[in-house]
Order: structure tokens, then C-alpha cells, then sequence
């Protein structure tokens, strides 16, 4: 089993801002975070696939693909987007990075063909602040 | 002369929208940068200032210090804010890297101690793209 | 099961030295870092801790308070100090980052609120060396 | 249980190419990494090993000692050299980053001593690409 | 004035072989470097012009531009290439990264716009080693 | 003129302190730096000279001996040190980033040959703090 991870890069805004609070309320649990006229980072993103190298290709996965489908099911929809407003998959959900790496796996799992197996989705929010998800 | 640089932090988020165009122009210009749900970066802030070192303390100036004016003068202005709305000094402007580069500059020279000489402001918006500002 | 990961960092000096061995052992088996005089690393240290998302907040743990804790309970104990006379949870301990590492380990886990699981210890010592501790 | 991690540097030129395969068949599958002439990478190589710290040392292994292994052991091998024509243990193998890995871990194994335990072997090809190999 | 960089990477395969002198004398004065089967690096490469930004769009060039005028006019014709065989602008010269920033100056200089100007080529060979040219 | 520049490391002990002072004093000023059992840093080193490419080489100077003259006159006497008791070069003198900087461009100085001119001396102390110096 050899584990292989591509790293790829998008830009996008967010807010912490649980609607069924006050203002208030938010403002005591998310702090800078909920302000209400946006904030942004460079996410770094992580994904890592595993399986065995094929024998021909000496590749678990071609890379290049595997960057393909993640920018084509993940990316695409992220980079320079509001996370709260403009992404389908992040409808009704807090735009926390915990969540939003799980959204991030789902999409890739319905868009990974059916031999490769995911093993992590990583998502640096800042360069001191990282999730990472596994699938269960 | 000796130069000293002190690297800071923040997320903002921001778009490139000229108000006095069409939104297809803005689009045609700026591209993703244009969306008007806004997107975001994690900003990196380098800040150099030059000098001789005092003989007694061998500093050019205490670092702490110069991190303290430049979070009080810039990184609390712009923190988990919008650019194009929630930071007085960007006002009327152009919310492109270059100036905010420059205009961070104007920020740190009138909150420096007038025996400090500001050198270069150097700002990263994502980690492939950064701006640097010599004050002329 | 989402893991959530805060860097954080600290300067500190120590050396490495068995004071039941003559020096010239320590010198054969240390080398360069038996100095008696000291020498010292910034320390890189990552803080893992693991569970589900809160529905209301999306987060896994308020990363500010997690920050927080990490500061208060290691880093104001060993930033800007020397590990084998200053830290009091270091006494006796033979100061290697892999000692530090499990001892780092054991201040969080009486810190952190029962309700938050310890994942991982990660320290750099250089940028070329690091030590990771699961708590087994 | 302790993980020790090091970090180790190696240049190397390669191609991807079957040679039971047509020109146009690698040119295909395989990309610009066909070319004929070669193209090369800076390679990064983490080591982990692990263990129970030593009572007397508090290290795991000596890093200084792990480092001359890795270093005799593999990077000598492959520095400054061509994957697919200088290097015997990769002799007959396809050299992609995959099977590279996995005769790294080869090597190590045979290489350290007994009593050490190899956990990992982790080896970036570009900054947004790299593969672990776990032994299994 | 202003300064914008951007960054880009690109892989390749080199050996440093004066034609004119014998193996042994290649070998003594570069080294591991003369291994005629070649060896290979990760490139990473900036690019900084400078001027005044556009009011219009607070721009001093559109960094979009900049990328794609710095991909076809160098990156492509580097990336996954032999420095010695297949570029037709490193034909007859050493392939040092000295002359290979001057060269990258030299096709950036004829595809930039008559209106930018540019002010450094700065390259890295390893992480370890740079190389900056200013044209003059 | 091309620049070349090779970064080195080194880690060391130190405190701010100035003698003549009172500890009252020396507290005030360098806050916790001036911690009497001393803290320390791992330091990374940068050093540019600047000069015209050899033809028959393509080298500005042999990066290899750059290498060695660097750690044979600076590394080797900072490495696993205290910068206030063991440095002969740092004897009487405030051990701030800044002097270290000066003093380790006067070093350097001393040992290039007299073909290689020495452009710049810059210093990282920690990852967020560096200094330059350009000789005047």
C-alpha cells in the first residue's frame, strides 16, 4: 500500500455566523470571525489517495488526473468564491474548516473513479491552523 | 546601516471592482477577482526598517515594539476585515495588493517613531504573488 | 472524526548531558550539543486533537481557546528559557525532544477540558528534525 | 512508542518510459515525463523510525547516526545521478515516485540496525507532490 | 514605484561539462555535477518588474498576464526538458543557474510589453541555493 | 553582475544583557530575552556575493567552496555555541541579531578570496525576525 498526495491552492471568503443566533451571540463564540462584511484566506488543500502501484506505470494514480478531478469537482467551486454564498455543497452548513473539509471529501469521492480509494482530505485554513478528515 | 524585518499576519477579504465600470468589464478585467460575493487571502506582511544599532542594546529598535505599531497602526485595521468596506485607509481606492502596499506604508510612517526610517513593506497575497513598496 | 491541528512556537536553550557520566562519555555520546555552555532551537510544536464538529458552530474545538491553553500550559513555560534549569516539568529528565515531546503531551492533557481528545504531540526541533508522540 | 523524523535532500534526473511499450504509447501515458533527454527533481526525504526512548540518552536513536545511514545507505546513491541508468537497486523498475519509495524503505531496512524500527518513508518530487510507504 | 513578483516552477534535467576540457577535468572542478548521465532539479523561479500601478485597476501589470507571458516564453520551454539538449537559448552555453537566470532575463525582456519594466530574475536551484540577475 | 546567494544553518545559546546595567534594567529592556539561564535559536543564514560569471565555468564561484568557506569560518565557531561566552568574535559585544549580522560579514570578509565580493549577510533568528547587512 503506498499512499500518494497532491497539494493544490484556492482563494475564497467565509464568515462564522450561526443564523438562528443574535448578533450578539455570534459575535461572543466566533470573535473577528463573524464579521458580517467577510474575511478570506489561502486554503491549502491535501489530498491523499492510496492503493498499489500499477506494474506497467510504476503510478498508484496518475498525478496529473488525480489534479485534474480535484480541481474540476473541488477547486473550481472554491477559488475565489464565498464560501457561505457560492458554493452548492456548503448550502445550510456552518463554513467552519472542519466542515468544510468533509464537503470537500464527499466531492471527491462521488468524482474519484471507483479503484482509487481515498485515504485523506487535509486543509490548511492558515499557515498555523489545519483539519484533516479521514472519511469516518 | 543595518535593516531588521518583522514578519505579521492577516485574512481579509476583498474584490477588484472598479464602481465606475460596467460589471462586464469588471469582469472582462478582472476575471474571478471580480466576483462580487467577494473572496479572500491570508496576507503576509513583511516590514523593513533601516538604521544603525544603538550601542548599548546592540538593536537597530526593539522588535517587540515595531510589532506592536504594526499591529495597532495596519494588522488590527485589516484582520478579518473587508477591504473594500471595513478599512478607512482603503476608502475610495483600488483594492489590488500595490495598493495596499502603499497604503500600508503611509500607515506605518506616521505611527513609526520619527527617528525610525521606514525601508520596504513587502506584501504577499497568495504564496506566489507579493508586492514590494520602497516609499518613492 | 475530524483532527484539528495548531501550530505554535518557542525559542529555548538546553543542552544534552547525563550527570552520572564523566564529561568525556557525554562529549563521545552528545557531541556538539553536550556544550557546556548551552545552545538552543526555535521550536516548531503542532497540538492534534480529535473529534466531531459541533452542530452550531461547525467547529471542533474553538481554535483560539485551543491556542490559549497551548501557550498558558507549555509555551510561557519553556519560550524564551533554558529547558534543563528553568521548566519545572522537565526536572530530571534527560532534555532530548523526544522526552519534551511525551512531557509537552502530559501538561496538555491536564489542561485541555475533559471533552477534548489529545490526537498528537509534533515538535520540530530544527527544520530538519522532528518527534511525534500519540500518547502510548 | 516515539516517532523520529529526518529530513534528508537529494537531486536526481529521470524519465517515465516502458520500454516494452511504443514511443507513442509512453508519450501518451506518461506526458512531458517521457522525454527522452531526462528532466530531474530536487527530491525531500523524511525518514521516521520509531521506538521507546533510550533511559540514559532520552533519544530514540541518535538523529546524527540516522542521518549517516540515510545518507550512505540512499542519498549517496542517488544524488547527482540518473534514477533509471546510475542506480542499482532501481535497476528494471519503472521510476516513478511510487516505487521509488518503496526500494528507499529497501535500503533503509537493510541498513539500520536491528533493534530500530522504520515507520515511514515520505518522499516529496515537486513541493505539491509526494508519497508515503509504510513497509506493507 | 511599485514592485509585483511572481513565482513559478519548473523541473529539469542538466549536467555542468565544459566540452573543451577532458572528463577529468570536468570532474575535479563540478564535481557530482559532471555526471554524464545527467541529475535534475525542481526550479523555482521569480519574476519582480516594477512600475507605477493603472488607477483604473490599481494594477501595475495583470499578474494573469505576467504568468502566462513568463510560461510560454520560458517555463514551457524548460519544464520536463534537458537544459543541455533541448533549449534552444541554453545552446553553446554552460548550464549553470548563473547563466541560465541571465537567458531566462533575456526571453522575458523580448515578450514582456514595451510598457513593463523588468527589474529581477531571481532562481532557485536547490532550496539552498539562488541566483538573482537584475540586467545588468 | 550576477548574484548567488547560499543559505546555511547554525544553532545557538544566547541572552541580551547588558553588563554595565542593572538586572532591573536589563529586564525592562530585553524582557524575557534577558533570561539569565540563557535561550536560543536556530538560525538561518543567507550570504550574497556578487560578480561577473566565469566563461569556461559558468559559475560565479564554486557554490561547494562557498559552502565551506562559510562554515569553516562562521558555522563551525556558532553551531551548537553560546554566543556570549564562546564566540571570540562576539566577545564584548551585544549579542543582538544585528551585531552577530556585522560581525559574520567581517568574518566572511576576511576568508573569500579577494576575487569574490561579498554583497550581503542576512539572518533569520526566528522565522517572523531577520537582519541585513550590506557591509556600510
Amino acid at each position: 500500500m503506498v499512499y500518494l498526495t497532491r497539494i493544490e491552492h484556492f482563494n475564497a471568503a467565509h464568515k462564522l455566523y450561526n443564523e438562528s443566533w443574535s448578533r450578539e451571540k455570534n459575535e461572543s463564540v466566533f470573535g473577528k470571525c463573524a464579521n458580517e462584511n467577510w474575511h478570506g484566506h489561502n486554503y491549502e488543500l491535501y489530498v491523499t489517495i492510496k492503493g498499489k502501484p500499477n506494474e506497467e506505470t510504476g503510478f498508484l494514480f496518475d498525478v496529473k488526473k488525480l489534479s485534474m478531478i480535484i480541481n474540476s469537482s473541488v477547486v473550481e467551486k472554491l477559488d475565489h468564491k464565498n464560501l457561505n454564498i457560492d458554493v452548492g455543497f456548503m448550502k445550510g452548513k456552518m463554513c467552519s474548516t472542519e466542515n468544510l473539509a468533509i464537503e470537500i471529501w464527499k466531492q471527491l469521492e462521488q468524482n474519484l473513479p471507483s479503484d482509487v480509494q481515498l485515504h485523506c482530505v487535509k486543509l490548511y485554513e492558515t499557515p498555523s491552523i489545519f483539519v484533516e478528515y479521514f472519511g469516518e
